[in-house]
């Protein structure tokens, strides 16, 4: 296998966009490629992905008009659909072809217009995320599922409910502290300043979930140019190396038998960390999918950052923000940033190579960073990838 | 990259079937296991193609699900949608994963329950496949597409439209034939004995297009069990061997100059046949993308089995039945046999590994075939994908 390398990367504004999801896609892509100094007649593949075009805009079968609207030609071009981790899978799958030796540059991106939706159908049809046959017909929601988790983090690890959703308000005030720092967030310039009080007083979506313990729903768009190390050493000094990639599946919550637990998250990271020859430890940043306050305490400890049941606590300790042991969704995170779910996984492979790059916005550069992963959840842990990037082919 | 085989293959009977996609596909995966003499904890990754699950029964994030349903695990399971061809995508990324070495033993298919929509519905939700911006607003369906390539080849040939559409009631004909004797056929039994002037006076579709020149609408599913070529000689003395795959991309049909040569389908079918080292002649048995009569002609060409403007003729002159040089959609295709959408790329693989093997219900064995080619097609041209299937591991 061939080591695999981003040179180029990009994001679209996330928020509400007058724009067709083929046009979000389309916007991203053509500044990835041109900050990688290559051109459209390069690209060999696109690997896009999106979950609900079908309702935003009646379109399935998107990959093709995505690559025509941009002028790739009749190259391949793939839809991956793993709810709001699309994006990650079709890097990663993207990533796969281009170390195989099948093609030696590839796109790979992904395009939601969830805001243009509206919430109370975007929260419909996001429900189609779970198990249709189990879950949505009870009336389960995402907002349902991790007030559940939150009620079950509690129970475990024996923490007062009130007091883990004060410890948790901790995520949603470090990442709007940096979303509102972001130009490209949804809400740049705004709510960079939520105290604990205002998180517990906000307006109640799923008990004990408040309207700032979830992210919103989002229109965007996201992109990379993926490439082998070779031709990468020839474009820039830069290049952010693809080291390992994992992704895991799961049934219905039914069959999970503790989804504070996640078996697919814990598989695929220790599958992505397994191919880089890393550990937790190695991780220098991460972007990590907190769709709401619990999921990002979850998700750091499947990811083996901290043991079960400490995350809260370490967030709520300062241990996850920007100068402590693992900072985390300094982009400001879905919460923070938006999540536009198709385009979501390419996004955060973007803050990441920011990052390695020294290239973040004002106020969001960790000092330094040389590792980073992304994490990327669909559904209620349905799917399930991550993306283990470096600015060294491999760590041994 | 290692060679690929496939130990196993199955489909559900096509038609109205009462089951959940889930259901349709974990059926035809478990008897793909069963057959391959593996057992569910051998396979390693899941490549499942759906189009409309979401419009069928609320359902998206799909790939986990199936997994979990037969027993899977939290193995890498990852949904697929490229329209009509998204089951062949599946196969085609499927077969690479354990090309290249990092999958021993995956599991691709498909599902989909577009006979349970009703066709009023069907005929909306398929319409997505096609541009949403410039192609479903207009009203255009795709048997007004495939009614328009039937009108533009009428004239590029310079035939006239009565007699071209007489010529391709030899397709259905033919396809009816087949579909009549195959027990997993959606018309098993049934209209084994169309006639020319029985085609020509069916209820009208879209003009040129009679209901006889349609594929129906199918519920079904299907699989594949996908493994390196060394593990599958232990497995069988017949392992049908993946020896080229390609795959290709158009945008919406105002780009396309002329959808009767339509360049994703000739750029997707010579990277098949070049990955195999084989030509157009080396094929002895095909099955390809008859949507509709005029389809089967134009896949026929641009897969380079006839030169342009001929293969109505060669069809109506038998060269493409059971006897013919290009003995095509013996299976009944999809006119006769069904068109499950996400499963039909799928189920047409599963189809010319019984040919090869051997194995096809009575009256449908191909004599001796050794290659053999599939041809899917999505949207009006936006996705195409081709396998080429061998009783050897390379001709060359």
């Amino acid at each position: 296998m061939r080591d695999v390398a981003i040179v180029g990367s990009s994001q679209t504004k996330f928020g509400k966009l007058p724009k067709s999801n083929v046009e979000l896609f389309a916007e991203a892509a053509i500044d990835a490629i041109n900050k990688s100094g290559l051109s459209q007649k390069d690209i060999e593949a696109l690997f896009l992905g999106t979950v609900f075009s079908d309702f935003e805009e009646g379109q399935v079968n998107m990959a093709g008009f995505g690559g025509a609207e941009i002028g790739l030609g009749n190259i391949p071009a793939t839809r991956f659909e793993g709810a709001c981790a699309s994006a990650t899978v079709a890097v990663r799958d993207a990533a796969m072809w281009v170390a195989s030796g099948q093609f030696d540059i590839v796109l790979a991106g992904g395009t939601e217009r969830a805001f243009t939706m509206g919430t109370p159908f975007a929260t419909r049809t996001f429900a189609m995320g779970g198990d249709a046959k189990y879950e949505a017909v009870t009336g389960n929601t995402f907002p349902g599922a991790f007030a559940m988790a939150a009620r079950l983090y509690a129970v475990n690890y024996d923490i007062p409910l009130d007091k883990l959703m004060e410890m948790l308000a901790s995520v949603t005030i470090k990442n709007h502290k940096y979303g509102a720092l972001n130009p490209l967030g949804q809400f740049y310039g705004k709510m960079g300043d939520l105290t604990v009080e205002k998180v517990l007083s906000g307006p109640r979506i799923a008990e004990p979930l408040g309207l700032y313990d979830c992210c919103p729903f989002s229109d965007g768009g996201s992109a990379v140019v993926i490439t082998t190390a070779e031709i990468a050493r020839e474009l820039t000094d830069t290049p952010v190396y693809i080291v390992g990639t994992g992704q895991g599946s799961a049934g219905a919550l039914f069959r999970q038998k503790d989804f504070t637990k996640p078996k697919s998250r814990v598989a695929s990271a220790r599958m992505a960390l397994k191919m880089a020859g890393l550990s937790p430890s190695d991780i220098d940043v991460i972007e990590l999918h907190d769709c709401f306050t619990p999921a990002e305490a979850i998700a750091l400890e499947a990811m083996g950052f901290y043991d079960w049941g400490t995350a809260a606590k370490a967030s709520d300790d300062g241990d996850t923000d920007i100068d402590g042991t693992y900072p985390t969704n300094i982009s400001g995170g879905l919460i923070g940033k938006g999540h536009p779910v198709g385009a979501t996984g390419a996004a955060q492979v973007h803050a990441i190579c920011e990052q390695l790059r020294g290239e973040m916005p004002q106020g969001m550069q960790v000092d330094g960073p040389e590792i980073g992963m992304t994490d990327t959840l669909g559904g209620d842990f349905g799917t399930i990838a991550h993306i283990v990037l470096s600015l060294s082919k491999r760590r041994k």
